[in-house]
């Protein structure tokens, strides 16, 4: 994936140049990752649903998830890399076997588990 | 970026096909991406580093981890789309930040946060 | 404090007969943590806030809810006690400087961070 | 359990006076333990091993981990007097269950899931 490869190498010319690779064995990484999810999440800790849904009026707040989710993603892509993992393959092979785990008659308006469907 | 808005797509057509708009507002999205991060986290839990190192060669794990990446990606194109980010600009802004949070000369070879350089 | 010690000795026993103590450095346990309280979270992720409160007289949630809320005390206790922290006494410190950061008079029906107040 | 109690109660005079439980559904509590979890965890975030091991040594470190022990506990404590579980004999009761689960025979020595031994 083009663009997906693009986006990898600026994170590894930043990490080689500060000479970080030491510290990112794919353990670490994936505690980075929850992280920031959670810094994510905090953004959204305490909104009610309503006030969820409106985050996108509220440019401040909007510009402060974009730079948690960016976070999430860089690591999605540097962990992807060092493990190497083809990141869309790997996506696109999950839908295949989420299509057969959530089948639409039995999951269509339910909120469950495969397991529990 | 065209080959998000494709990846993206598979998502929206999946969603809709189950009906499941209402249970995705942005607050629940970011609460499964934190869940997903930590199912992934769970398959590096107790391997130590060297472990971590050697995954690749372990094809069963390698195949749970992509699975669970898979997830983790999943929810970050979802709650993008829905809170019309466009994720890859954001990276890129997040990327220009981090060169100035973290300049080379003081960042170098050091896991700092950039509060404590 | 009596009774938290008398915990932490049934898993100190419990630990010791697995001969686990070698996987149980506290970045391990931190991960644990980590892991538990997002196993908590997912029984709570599709609950709007109605059914969030109605939980109580749901009995095998409430059941399923009990064993994870278990688990994330477990590995508190256990971080705690390899970490020599006094549990009962980091808590009430941390209760005595919140009274600080969060003010009566700034906090009152305020859900800010204490830098937003 | 008369000091968890005890402790509880720090907490409910503490919501009370400022007026919180406004904001305190149960799903709001699950959110806010793991994002302290991983407050906590990013304590650990870079250490290695034997830096982790040698956590105790250094006071500064030290004070502030105990303090993101004390939130998690805040959480647990809340979330479980909102839902009126019974702290310690939930944590009983799973403890007799983990010896169940994990069978010193089967468990010693490994670190695996009951599922996988």
């Amino acid at each position: 994936m083009n663009n997906l490869n693009h986006l990898i190498q600026k994170i590894l010319i930043f990490r080689q140049k500060r000479n970080w690779e030491k510290f990112h064995n794919p353990k670490n990484l994936a505690i980075s990752l929850s992280i920031e999810a959670n810094e994510l999440l905090e953004k959204f800790q305490w909104l009610n649903e309503k006030e969820s849904q409106e985050i996108i009026k509220n440019q401040n707040l909007k510009k402060e998830i974009e730079e948690e989710i960016a976070d999430v993603f860089y690591y999605i892509l540097l962990l992807s890399y060092d493990l190497k993992i083809d990141l869309e393959k790997a996506f696109k092979e999950k839908m295949k076997e989420n299509e057969k785990k959530y089948p639409v008659k039995k999951a269509k308006g339910k909120a469950l588990k495969y397991n529990k469907l």
